[in-house]
This record gives structure tokens, sequence and C-alpha cells, in this order.
């Protein structure tokens, strides 16, 4: 048996965000909150009983230590973190109100993270698990952290581990077809792609509704699940389990950052007692909860996975 | 002439919320706020300009005094609230945001008013009023304050006093049999009952539409009023002064609890002044009113009764 | 060539506003925050890039101070403001929560603005400008306010100055006989007026709907411009750039003060381009923004006049 | 047996403070709290038992509201108060730190209460009382309010009700000369008086050290009770008890507004149980609380006036 | 190797705490935080790089949650906490400013910690660990938890694990008799023992100075280690180490509850590396920095133990 | 006569503060406030009535912004700042409580500032002055910047506008060696030098007290005037107004930085009314305002510069 259920390995960040019905350019106040799309995976699997960790480097600093405070303190186990010298990756925030768009600002260039070799790490442990996730936005930062991740999922593949990927393409780090030339060849190693129909398109150039892009990625590949995204028309899956369209419900939105790394999250929990589709159905449920709290992490417990959408007062 | 219009007896507690936005598991500052549903309906009422008293055991503890403020600032005769050594009853809550539901944790055992006894009150003090009200809630706590709930309501029939009854069923406080076991012999000394559609089914097993169970309660027990509550399908009124099914719209809520109180408070208003038909369009204002602002005690003033439920601004 | 885009003269206000979900009756903290019409179009230009200056007396309070800090903040020129003695201008307000109607209380007697005379500005500096904006709410005050409006609008008449009056009718302050007996000689002087539908009928007695009431204005008058809003109608233009019916889409409200003078600064933006119906659509997408941000003047870069008004993160 | 303990009459205020560590000129957010020296002293009252009314005019507004919340809350009877148009009497501070000083602005101008007449009240009502608390301060608005306050003297004097008087001089109110044409005649009908040293000095031309001048003012006008405080040199008294000079202490100071008037209520507690010399010691001690929290009420239970004054924690 | 440094068993509580400024007879917010002597320094060894453990029961309710989520996240293992149904243990503070004094009300009677029994716990897991900290808090509450206290010190004593003992003598818990009668057989197994020279006196019948005081608990009872707070007196040593007497320094208090712990903390850490004398050090400092911020636990990092206690600005 | 009477050049930053009584590593907010040397030096000018203008590089982001919208909002000409690409310098502070120190640390790399060269400024423009105000601190950031601020004082030294230089050295930024090998080629060119007692040791090897080192700098370099600050010892003058000690108050410290630059502001108004030691005298008092509230930027009227520092409520 393994020691870990799920093991990640991505770049811790801090959030900063204006209050709802205020500007960046006017505020005296940010509220902080921890992030970062893998550790936001491991908190969400470690709230619904998994023995998660997730690996990284980790500044000395005291907003290093308020990242770990915020993971740790919903059972994740961090002793995988190397601790590193420098600054923190921060990401500024302005909530937005229709229609005035939400604004993201990264301020995560210069990191030790950036810098990552396969030798920071104890692979051995970091590997004692059932299942590794990574996705391309780690890979998509620099070259080292591509080797990194790609290292990882090749050390994964030759253990037996199951690799999850969440392909999470964006423009500002780097090109469709860069992403391509990293991501192409892990595919063969991953047993779960998340790939929205969008980054289906942009990345790997497919063409067709959603269904059918989600269905060429598996067939292409060969891969065992793949879960695409479509903004509101829908989730498609195809897989072992088959094929499915899942309808997706639009809420009123507190905060936004973390639903897609619930959504993933929730879809590993169903992965792990091997049922993605199940777990597609949880991982609808908590991105929607998602929305209803700030924070990257989604806070959720067992029980709620169950519980009917409805908004009357449970008593 | 009475010295008071309405007077109330139940249990004085104090609610603990999370911030909207938050979540109980992770929250730094709670909101607190007064709360009971008897002290509810005598403070809306006391806002309206009726001279309203609240009887209770009250805490000498820095929550009670918290209490005492709230009510009386608005109004309410605390006079007839007698000192008590021991906790206050209270209860925490999260409040929700679709599709994640609000969620009660009453935290509200092992209080002074579970020992109450007819002898902790002056009756004659007590019962120098108009009207009666009290509700299922008190009856449901203890054998001691269902004892209590039927000497009140026994002791103000004998004086002529009119008496209100509100069932408000909880299943967490009571079962359906003990229930109807403890109010029906309250119905024949009662002028009005406030009885939701779902109540009629579960405590007096009655069948039918909203309307027919409302009928039906007003014929079987002889009362002079039945108001019924059907979520958003409407309220029934049936009674001596006809029968008639009000429409209820939804709005965005700020704030929930006491929203029910406030509904009764309304109602009772008009009651007072000889029309329960136009007090339940005052208790549809005045529950609306209430969840646009924390807190179970709904502030209102007179002139507000008579708003046109637009949003333009008032200049 | 000018030394400013755009002058504007009138009173300078402090808003204190309960916070939502409260009431002012229980508040124990307001949100503060300064106001005024003519100011906050000066505020809106002045963050698009224009040279713009207010006019106005400031008293020499903290409160004043607070006022400059805010509106010269975005770039506004206030050495034309004249210090004074006495209270600021005060308003005080409930935003508000459907059905329960937004609540504003003036408390703006009483204070030195409403005793201005026109020898007390620097005319020659004060035209120095290629508009001059002013409303009929600062004429309405007094006849010492209403007679510096005229003096000013004369003067730039005079001096080739293009002028733009806002009718802005406010029932408490004047009547519409009194409104029309000040605001319709002016009529002769202006370039571009803004009055709604409503404000047409009550003050000009016009009839009809508001594509004929917005170009009767322009023809009776022989205006340049003619912007009418019409709630939630649309927006009607007549002018020398022809006829239009903008339509107006509706968005949830954070903070509504304001709304109006964003309108008003987006379209003014466009008429010093040449463009008012390109002005109409900025200000159609200013006071949109308007709404989702409290205060009275709005916060917008001129990047965000281009945005596409989706409610998509911008990363 | 008289209805009240004690009964006052005096203006209702609102104060608006900056939080401490901001400063006016750049805040956001202001403190509300009501305010009044006479409404403070009845509200100490309350808290320690004692009947209490406060005479005044309230505005019909949400501010007059949040007035009549607050001292209601603690059982001041408000119903002698005479419900008015305009504006609440409203000042601003600055907390301040040192070495910069605290700092008030009163916009306390144009307000009903100024208008004031003997036939605005019910004085059988409003003298149906132990004693009468009167301030200069009331005294010095206008006119009007000089000619309440005498009459109100004469009528408590006629109908063998004790009059309490504080001074409480206000330079920004008016001269020393005005104060002790005014005051003066009161005297006579006085049974303890308020007056500190430098008042002393300056209304009633007294020279020599706080003890001489405390005993002359006892001497010359024929006072029950005289106390007399001198910022941090003591308190002087001389009267039917004696004479006496008590040790003041400094504290912190969180808040600064209504420690004088939590003096005068306290020792006014020891009056009406008739000892001064055991209520000034009642008053140096609610005046220190006064100074721990916020807001001009001071919020005190008759067992904290037996608090050793130590810090250690109550378990 | 031990599995832990060390392990602690006692009761989680939450603490809600009125803020400063503000009573909470008045409060409309309160600060939450969790808290519980044991867990506080389990804590505190955790994030000064110990393994530490912290045996309980726990509800399953968001409050157990809120206070499992502040000691993991600082890295202590709760893995040994058992969950149970029923109310989490609350406590109210009102953090005081001299001269009123801070005032605390327990509302911890009826929670499922008072009914444990020694074969809740896995006692082979629990005592794998150098030291066992227990506390008289947690004896006090019921002869069950006696027992389980009892049970713990002398299976550590069987199994050759040190025991550290926290007399603090609560007398609102039990009497000096039973403190007596339950305490004084486990002295035979304690390694070292917290005893504050005033409940030496109490609980013990002891007399005479601190420091002989001290060393007369040494020699009776055979202690390896005693140490004893006394007030601001100081701190006496008396053990393997020798004798001494530690100064205290004054400090302003931002928040009092959990310094006590702080200080019992950073003695342990010296005692797990053989130095008592070094730790009290700690624990001086400790105790110091955990006045200065929120909370009973103490947030503090390794290197802060080192720091020169000056209040320059490092930089 | 030229167009400001202070011009200044430096880094534009943003602080984000943890509140007093927390910690950053437990932090869910922070407080906001723009930051820079030459910007307060500027800021506190303005206030004064001083003409004076920030030359830096400003980030075109909602930071960047935010900067602007401060030192605009108190009357600093800010249009000589060219926008830029890039990240905001920050820094993060945690305010401590003694004995737990205040704490900065710096995320100021990485910024276009450290890239500026001579041609980006308008030197004709930039130089439109009567005083030049720069520091060590920009010089000590890179070559590049050592570059500009040497050209800028070699220009301002050709045009006859005179020169202040503050040393203020930072060991984190540059050593001892480099700064005296950039700073003393400048200091013949220097009308007015500020250099505390250690700075003269640590950069210029001075030996002696306080008085010598600072007369020694005079004589040395043949400055007009040097000021140097000795911590509470007291601060230092000698020049052409003679030679001086001044005392040095503490104070209660709720925000500490910024004083410094605000001893500096205070000084130089002085300087620009032709008397330092005068100057010193405001700068005393600034300083210690600066203490009083937060943010980096001293909040200050000029009445307050004449204010008696003492803590009476002023009315």
């Amino acid at each position: 048996m393994t020691s870990y259920d799920l093991t990640t390995l991505g770049e811790a960040q801090i959030r900063l965000t204006a209050h709802r019905g205020g500007r960046l350019a006017t505020s005296n106040d940010l509220r902080l909150s921890p992030a970062g799309s893998e550790a936001n995976v491991a908190g969400l699997l470690a709230q619904l009983g998994r023995k998660t960790a997730f690996a990284s480097t980790l500044p000395t600093s005291d907003l290093g230590q308020r990242f770990a405070n915020e993971y740790r303190g919903v059972g994740v186990d961090l002793s995988m973190c190397v601790p590193c010298e420098g600054r923190m990756a921060l990401y500024f925030m302005e909530p937005g109100q229709a229609p005035l768009p939400a604004k993201v600002t990264y301020d995560r260039l210069h990191t030790a993270f950036r810098e990552i070799t396969p030798d920071l790490f104890d692979w051995d442990r970091l590997l004692d698990t059932r299942l590794l996730f990574v996705t391309g936005i780690s890979a998509a930062l620099t070259e080292n952290t591509a080797g990194v991740i790609t290292h990882a999922v090749s050390a994964a593949h030759e253990r037996g581990v199951k690799v999850a990927l969440d392909v999470n393409y964006r423009s500002l780090l780097w090109s469709p077809e860069r992403a391509r030339q990293v991501l192409e060849p892990l595919l063969a190693k991953t047993s779960i792609l998340f790939c929205s129909r969008l980054d289906g398109v942009k990345v790997f150039d497919l063409i067709g509704d959603g269904p059918s892009i989600n269905s060429t990625l598996r067939e292409r590949y060969g891969l065992d699940h793949v879960v695409s995204t479509d903004s509101t028309a829908g989730v498609y899956y195809s897989g072992i389990e088959g094929q499915e369209v899942f309808q997706v419900e639009g809420v009123t939105v507190v905060d936004r950052p973390g639903a897609g790394d619930s959504f993933v999250g929730g879809t590993l929990h169903g992965y792990l007692d091997d049922s993605v589709r199940e777990g597609i159905n949880y991982g609808l449920r908590t991105s929607k909860f998602a929305l209803t709290h700030h924070g990257d992490l989604t806070h959720v417990s067992p029980a709620e996975l169950a519980i009917p959408t409805s908004t009357d007062i449970v008593r």
C-alpha cells in the first residue's frame, strides 16, 4: 500500500484581492489567501478523507508560512516542500462585478520554483502514492519546470503510479505550440486527462463540437479517461467508463478562483474509487461550492458531497 | 384598558453567524445578534407603535444584557423577564449561498428556561394585555415549558385575553405525536392560529391542498382565524373574515432567520386593528423586509409599512 | 488652446452610507465618500485623460480636505475652489435591498455654497476651458446659486466656450415652474442638454413618447445636442449627429449614486472628440461600471472604456 | 412616590468618529455613536437600576431612531421626547494620539431643539421625579434653550423636586458673562452643583486653589453640595457632608467623550442614596470605565461598581 | 525512537472575544479563536520543529473543524482525536482595559470530553512519545477526566515516558482539597512540574516565599524539575539543574489568554534538549510574544526565539 | 520664478501590512498603503502649501494607479512620472509589538525603476524647481539608479538649483564602501545633507559623539547645512545658522514607516523659508505626527504645524 492517495507538485502562491464593491486602484485593504492549483486539488481531497501531499519549493518567509498553515490546516502533507530563499509568487485580483470583468494581475516571476530541477525532490518518497497530479501551468513556467513535470510523469509511469494531467492552458505563460511540444509526450503515460474543449482546439489543433474533441483526445492518445469542461455548455467524458455529457448549472459567484481545481479534485475523488463518472458529479458539486466562499481552496466536508443542492435551511 | 397590546413568552437566544462568503470552519469573526421568535414578534409590534412585553428567564450575563439591549431598544418591555443563572441559548449559523444550503446548529440545551414553572411569573401582570402570543417551539423544549405554555393559554382564556398560537413545528425538538398532544388542547382557547400547510400535514394529519388544510383546521377547532403559509405557493386564510389566498413573491435574501416571525408580527398588527386580512398584507411586507438586513429582529418603521415595493431611490 | 478641456462648478458634498445588510437606525459604522454631480463628471473625464477643473466653495475642515483628496487624487484641478468657513453639505443613505427601497436623506442646508455670488470666482480663469458643465441641482439651491449658474452660462457664451447643461430636476429643491424659469433662458446658450424624458414632462410641459420629447426639446430651443435618459426604456439622442435610440441593459447594483453623472461624463468624453453618439456609448458603459463599486465618483481607466462587457476573467 | 428617580432634558446628538490610527481627511469609514450629556447621565443611572427619563425634541429620521435605540436599550424612558422635523445635531471627531490632539468639530446648528419653548413639554409628567438634571450646555445654545432650562429649574423648585446642575462651560457656545447671567439665578434652586475649578474661575470670577473655589461656590450660593473636578489634580467636595479632596488616577484612553457625564452620573447615584461622597467614588470609577470603550454612553453593570480596579482576569 | 517528541491530552475549546474598545453587552461581532491549554503547548512546540500530537474528543461540527484547522495548520498531529457528537466547549471573553478587568465566562459544561474513559484512546500510540504533557484543568473537570489523566500518567510512567504536569489550579472547577487529592499521587511519576507560587499555597498548603515553595515542592515530591511562576515577581526553578530565580518584564498586552501555555511550551522545548533553564528563557520569551497577538495559540518561528527583544525594525 | 518649490525623484512602492495584533503568517487581510521616501517628502510639503513634483517610473497597473491617487490627492504633481510595464515595488510589514520587533520584508527587485537612465526624464522640466531632493536609497538600488541620481545632482548644480540629500544608508542594498563611492562626489554640489550619526560612522568612517560627527561632515564637505538624527539622543545641526542640539521625545507608535521622511520634509519646509533651525522644529513635530496614523505618507495641515503638543481635546 502506498503512503498517499494523491501527490502533486506545483507552485505555491498568495492571492491579494480587492473587496467586492471596491477597486484595486482605490483599495486600502486586500484580502490575502493562499493559492495554487495543485495544492487546491490536494487540499480538497484531504478534506474528503484522502491522504494527500503537495511538493514544491516554499519561501522561508511569513508568506511561505501563511501558505503552509492553510493547506496543512486541512490535512495536506507538506513535508516534501523544499525551503527556499526569495520571493513568494503573488497574484492580485479585482473581483469585478458584471459588466466590469474580474481582473487578475500576476506577479509571479523570479521565484525559486522556476529554477527547480529533478534532483531537488526525493522521487521515491514523492511517488509513494496511488496517483500523481500535475498541470500544464507548472510545465509552462520555464524550461526547468517543464523538465521537472516531464521527469515526474515518466518516473511515475515507470513505478506504475497513475498520472492525472490538467492541461489548463494559459496564453500568458506559453504558446500553443510550446504547450503541445511539452505536454503531448506525457499523454502516453497519463491515465486521466483534463482538457477543456477550448484547450483541445488551441493546444491540440482539434476541431468539432465538444464531445467529439473529447473523444478524439481519448482515441488519439489512448488515455483511460478524458474529461473536458466547456464553460456552461457542459462537461464531456469519454473513457473506459463509456461516454457522457454532464449538464452544468450557473450559480452566483462569490469568488471564482479555484473552482476549476475543485472540479478536478472532485473528479479525482471518484477516480480513486474507480468511478470517474461519479467523480465528475462530485466535481460539479464541489466546483459550485467553490464559488460560494472566498479563497482558492474550497472548504467542503464529506457530508456536503451528498447535499441536495437546494437553498433551504438545514436545521 | 390593558397595559399592553401584546404579551409573549419564550426563550431568549443569541445567534452567532459566519460572514457571507465565509465558512464556519474557517471563520475568525462571527456576527452576534439576539434572537427568539416570541421576542421578534414583540419587537416588530413595538416598532409599529404597539405596547408589547416579553416574558422569559434571562441569564445575568453579558449575553443576557446584550439580548435585553436589543429588544428594549425598540421598545419591548422586558420587566417581566426573570433573572437567572446559567447559560444563554445559542445557535450558530452559516448563511450559505446556493447551492450550498444555509446551516443552523443549535446549542441551546441546559438552559434555565427549560426548567420554568408557572409560579415563576406574575400572571396578573403578564396577562394584563389584549393578546397573548405563544409558539410551539417553546412548548416543545421540555415538559416544563409545555406546562407553562399550557398554563398561559388557559389562564389567558379564563381572563378573556385573546390567544395567538404559532405551531412552528421543529422535528429536532419533538415528534409530531407529542406536538399534537400538547398543542391540540390549546386550540379551543386560541383566537388566531398560525399553522403552515406542512405542519398541518405533519402535526394534525391533514391531507389535501393548502386552502383545504387551512379551512379544515378552522372548522375542526372552531378558531376565529387560521393563517397558513405554504413556502412560495402562497398564504391561506380562513376565518371570520372569509377565505383568501395571498400571493408570495421571492426576494434576494441577505439574512433569513426571523422572516417568519415578521410575518406573524405583521399579521397580528392587523389582528389588533380587527383586520387579519390587512394584517397578512402587512406580514407579507415585513417578512420581505426582514430578508433585507441582518438579525432575527426586523427593523421597520410605521411609514415603511406603506412603502410601494419598488427599488427606486426615495429622495 | 485652453488650459482645460472641461470646467465645472457645483457644491462639494460628503455621503455617509449604511453598510448593505444594515439599517441606518441600527448602524455603528458608516461608509464615508465624497460626492457632487459636477465633481463626479470632472473626475470621470480626468481619469480618461482630459484636463478638468472643479470650482466651488470648500470648507476649511477635515471633511473639506477629504473631498479635495478624492477628486484631486484622480487628477481634477481644485485650485479654483474658494476656502470657506462653515459646514460641509452632507447626505445620509441607506442602500436598501429590494423590496426595501434605497433611502437618501439630505443634510445640506446652511452651507456657504448657498451664498455664492459671481464675484467669488475669477471668470477669466474659470472659463479658460473648452466646455463648461453645469446642472440644475446647483441652480436649484438658492437665488444666489441660480444667479451664479446663469452668470456662468452667459459668460461662457460670450467667450465662445461651449456649455453643457444637465437639468437633473429634483422636486425637493424647487418647483417645476421655478426650474423652467431659471433654466429656460440658459438653453439658447447651451450646446448639449441632458434632460430625461420625465424632466421634459415635468419642467418643460412636454408630452409624447421619449424620442418625441427629446426631439421637441432640440427643435424648440435650437440646441446642438439633446440627450434624454428614460430609465430602462433607453436613451434618446437628437442633434446635429441625427437621431438615435440607445438600448439600456440592467445590471446588479452595488452602489447607485453617481451613475447618472458617469453617463453624462462618458457622453461629454465623446462630445469633446466631436461625437456625442460615441459618447453616449461611452456613457452607457461608464454608468454601468459606476454601479459596480462604492462611491459617487466612478473609477475607470481609458482601457476599460473598450472592455467587452462580459464577466470572464481577464488574465 | 415619584415615577422616576432622575429626569433630564437636553439635546440628542450623533457622533461620527474616525478610527484610531486614521485621520478624518483620509477616512472611508466613520464610527457612529449616539451622544448627549444629559442622555448619558440618564443612561448610566438606568443601568445602575434607577428609573430615568430623558426629554428632548427628537428628529423623525433614521438618525433620531438610532439615538432612541441606544438609550432606550439601556432602559431610559424616552416617551417625553417630542418628535420633530429637521436635522439631527452632529459632531465629528478625530480621536487623536499624542502628540496629535483629539479634535472635535460640531455640526449642531439649525436644529429644532434650539427653538424649544416651555409649552413643548408636559411639566407635570416631566417633574414627576426625585431629581431634575440640567447642564449649562443646553442653556448655552439659544435664548430659547436658556429659557426652557430656567423654566425647568424654577418649576422643579416650586414642586419640591431636587435640582442637579452641571455648569460644563463651553467657550464656543457662549461668553462667561452670558453663562453667569443665565446660570447664577438657578443656583438658589439647585441642590447639587457640578462646577470644575476652571469653570469657577471663568464663569464665576473666583480665584484661589481648587478646594477654596469649591467651598466658595458652596457658601456664596448656599448649595447643599458642590462637586468640582480639576483635571488630574483631584475632585473637591464641599457640602452638607463636609469637605473632601478625592484623588484621581490616569488611565489609558480608548475613547474620551462621555467620561465627564459618567462622573456626574456616578455621583448622582450616590446622591440618590443620600451620600454624595460615596457617589463621587462611584463617579471616579465609572468615569474611568467610560474611557475603556467606545461611545459617549458608558456601559456598566451594578456589579462592576464594586470591582477592584486591578487588571487581573476575572474567571 | 518514538514517533512524537511531545503528546498531550486535553479539551478542545473555542473562544469568542469582544473587540478591544467594545463590551460584550453591546457587541455585534466577536472574534473567534480556537483554544485549549494542552493544544497550545503542542502547537508551540510544533512550530519550533518538534513532532507533537494532541489527543481529545472532537465534535463533528463546523466548530470542531475550525479547531482542527488551527492546530493542524501549525503542524500538530490530531489523528488521535476521537470524533464525538455534541457541543464544543466555549468561552466568552471581554478583553478589558485597565481599570476595567478582563472578564472570562465559561460555557463548557455538558461536553463529550467530560465523559471520557481510558478505553477511548489507543495508549500504545498515544504514549509512543518522549514526553506526555497534562494539566490540572483537564483533571478538574469531572471524575472521568481525573481518571483519564491519572491513567495517562501511570501508563506513561510504566512505559518510561517522561511526564510534564501543569497544576494550573482553577477555583471555579474544583476545590484545593480535591485538586490535591487527584494531583498529589501523580507527582511521583512526574519529571517536570509547573506549579505557581499561589497554587503551591492553595493546593499544597505550602508557606514561605516563592523560592522556598518552589524548592519545597521539589524536595517533598522528589521531582526532577519544578518551575514556579509568581506573577511579575519572577520565575523560580529548582531541580537537577540547580536553583535559579528568573526576572520577568511587563509588556503591553494585546491578548492575554495562552501566555501561560506559551511559557510552559518554551520551557518544555528546553527540557527536550536537556536544559530546563534554557527552556525557561525560551518560555519567558514566547510568553511575552504570546501577549502581542490575538489568539490562545502563540505564533512564533524558531528564528524568533533568538530575537533580541528590542522594538527596532528588522529590515 | 521656478514652477516648483521642491522636486524629487525616487521609486514608487506599495506597502502591505498585517493588522496590529495579528501576524503575517496568519493574516487574512492586509492594509495597503503607497510608499516611497521621496514621494513622502513631496507629499508632506504639498500639504504645507508648497508646489512639489515627484518623478519616477510608474507601472501602468492598478497598483500604479493606487500610488498615483494617494500622492496626487495631497497635491503632488506626478506629471513627470514615466509610465512603464512590469511590477510595482512592494514591501510587506508586520507592525510588531514590543518585545516582538516590527518586521519588514522587501519584494522590490526586478522593477523598471532599476533600469532608469538619465534620458528618461526631461531635465529642463524636472529642474524647473527651487530644490531637488534625492536619497541614498535610490542611488543604492543599481548602477543605473546611481547614475541617474548622480546626473540629477550635477545637472541641478549646473543650473543653480539647490540640492538636498538624505544618506539613509541601508545595509541590505549596498556596502558602506559603495555608498561612500557614490555619494561622496555629490556632497560638493549639495546644500543640505541629512546624515544620521550612525550613517556618519558607517559610510563616512567618522568617529566621535553625535555633534562632532555632525560638524565634521559640515566642515569636511563644505556644506551649507548638515542635519543628523541620532535615535532618541537628539538631532544635531551645524551650518550657516550655527550649531544646535535638538531634544527628541518618544511617543506611542501607531505606524512607524515614513516618520523619518516627515522629519526631512518638515526640515526642508524651513529650509525653503531660509530657516533650517525652524525647519528642524517643524520636522520634529511632523515626524511625531507621522507615528500617530497609518501609512508612509504623513497627513498634516499647516495649522497643525503650530499645535501645542498636548493631548487635550480641541473644541
